[in-house]
């Protein structure tokens, strides 16, 4: 058993890659909820649904969000009511957010209701949130402290970051799918796919109890750098690195990650690794084509069994 | 000033035909909410939307409901989803359905949200629900009880009806507008549109005090007949006035209104008059076109004029 934890369109690809090598029963995947929010009634797991979307192959791939062939109906019409819109709703997309937000008030848990997405999405790998308990990502900014959509859509990660809150993630219980494979004694293998390390990861990791059961579970624990050359791949992990006084490079990422890891996948064009301490994978690890997933996938296991 | 009683499409039409020819502050319609319900967690309130989308020109003239130049991207999301897709939920539509749900959440009344909308869709005559408490319309049916929507939309009104009940109308109090209206002195004839008697028009009727309000109210009460040569123009008056013992005619209508009426408006086509005890206007009531629809609230509102 595999357990990979996600964020959004990084986790997504790798978690791809590793559903395309393992069986059912042989990948957990648990992904951030810390982005979650309630849109005008509606609510909303992005991270959740990229993962889902993407495994499903459903996805956008050129905007690298949402559902592909999409379309914009809803969202005109929204806007001539005097709705906000600065959250892409797109019509397909619209569907997932009104049965969650209907099976939620109807009293299920995220996790069935993610369950219950995949069996009819026709996904056969274990997907579910981090937690069934709201945790919320704040960041302390220069324009005030802004929650992660407004943040991340809103205000296009523009506004200078001091600080980053996983608001309620102290008392949150990870799920009891993630429980369980926390605690099984087949996990061979913790991967921390491609995420943003301080927005999509970290939450993940401040769940009650998740960063004790990675450190003591002797299944090594093994991260791929969403950052190559400097740069993140997607996103403003770059960015944020460097607000918080980071160096935003492979090695400050297994700074970030430090003795919980076991080892560090990096990409084959960062130089920069002198000052990394872990143990170190260098290959290939821009996913661009599916083969490229698949790639990277089968080369992460590789090193996690060479790890053991 | 002039209100209009009005269900669905007949009703939308009727309204539209006096809101060409009334300005806004000499127009005010009082519409049936007897058919709403709460759909996988969304508050849909048909006839409002019926009677705002035809009076902004939105509406889908081909089929009789919904708004023009729709898509249904997200109904087949839905389906895939699992969820219930037999009440076609538009993605334009939605935008309404969304955006009410969540102003309703948030202890809006639905009059005020009704007046939000309005003002979106650049509507400047007064259009009101006939309460803000819930009324819910049950049919009893040789299959079981059915709510209004699994009765018309799903059953598609092929059970056979034996009783039809307005749940909660003994409680509800008319709208804050509605019952203004009602009291306003200015108040110069009351116009019950060609809507369905049993199940559009009722309802209103069953709200505490509308009846009586009526019936004591110096203006004269006219109803615009919606069944023309023993045939309803649209939808299952006829066939429920059958069901239920009546005589599925102008004559019925008539006796089904009773004393509560001044005036009756019924088509020229129709020749079985005899049995009818009120004033009668006799013109075209079927409305096919725009002027079709002036016309008819034009001679309407003389016949008014002639009661007073």
């Amino acid at each position: 058993m595999i357990l990979a934890l996600a964020g959004g369109v990084g986790g997504a690809k790798l978690a791809t890659g590793l559903a395309g090598i393992l069986g059912p029963d042989q990948l957990a995947i648990a992904v951030n909820t810390g982005d979650d929010f309630v849109f005008q009634g509606l609510s909303i797991s992005p991270d959740l649904d990229t993962v889902t979307y993407t495994l499903a192959g459903l996805n956008d791939q050129e905007k690298g969000w949402g559902l592909a062939e999409e379309s914009w109906q809803f969202l005109a019409a929204l806007e001539r009511l005097g709705g906000e819109a600065w959250f892409k709703l797109g019509d397909k997309d619209l569907a997932t957010h009104v049965m969650r937000s209907y099976w939620l008030s109807k009293g299920w848990t995220l996790s069935e209701v993610t369950a219950r997405i995949c069996s009819a999405l026709g996904i056969t790998h274990q997907v579910f949130p981090m937690s069934d308990d709201p945790v919320r990502t704040f960041l302390d900014t220069e324009i005030g402290e802004l929650d992660f959509q407004t943040y991340f859509v809103r205000e296009r990660c523009q506004p200078k970051v001091r600080n980053v809150r996983y608001v309620g993630a102290d008392q949150a219980k990870p799920s009891e799918a993630f429980m369980k494979t926390l605690q099984d004694t087949y996990l061979s293998a913790i991967i921390i796919c491609p995420s943003n390390p301080i927005l999509s990861v970290a939450p993940i990791l401040a769940v009650q109890g998740v960063s004790p059961s990675l450190r003591s579970h002797p299944a090594p624990v093994i991260a791929v750098s969403p950052i190559i050359e400097g740069k993140a791949v997607k996103g403003p992990a770059a960015k944020l690195f460097r607000e918080l006084g980071k160096d935003p490079s492979v090695a400050g990422v297994a700074e970030y990650y430090g003795d919980l890891l076991d080892g560090l996948v990096i990409d084959a064009k960062d130089k920069d690794r002198a000052a990394i301490r872990q143990k170190t994978l260098i290959t290939n690890t821009l996913m661009q084509t599916d083969q490229d997933k698949k790639n990277l996938a089968s080369d992460v296991l590789e090193f996690a069994r060479s790890l053991i």
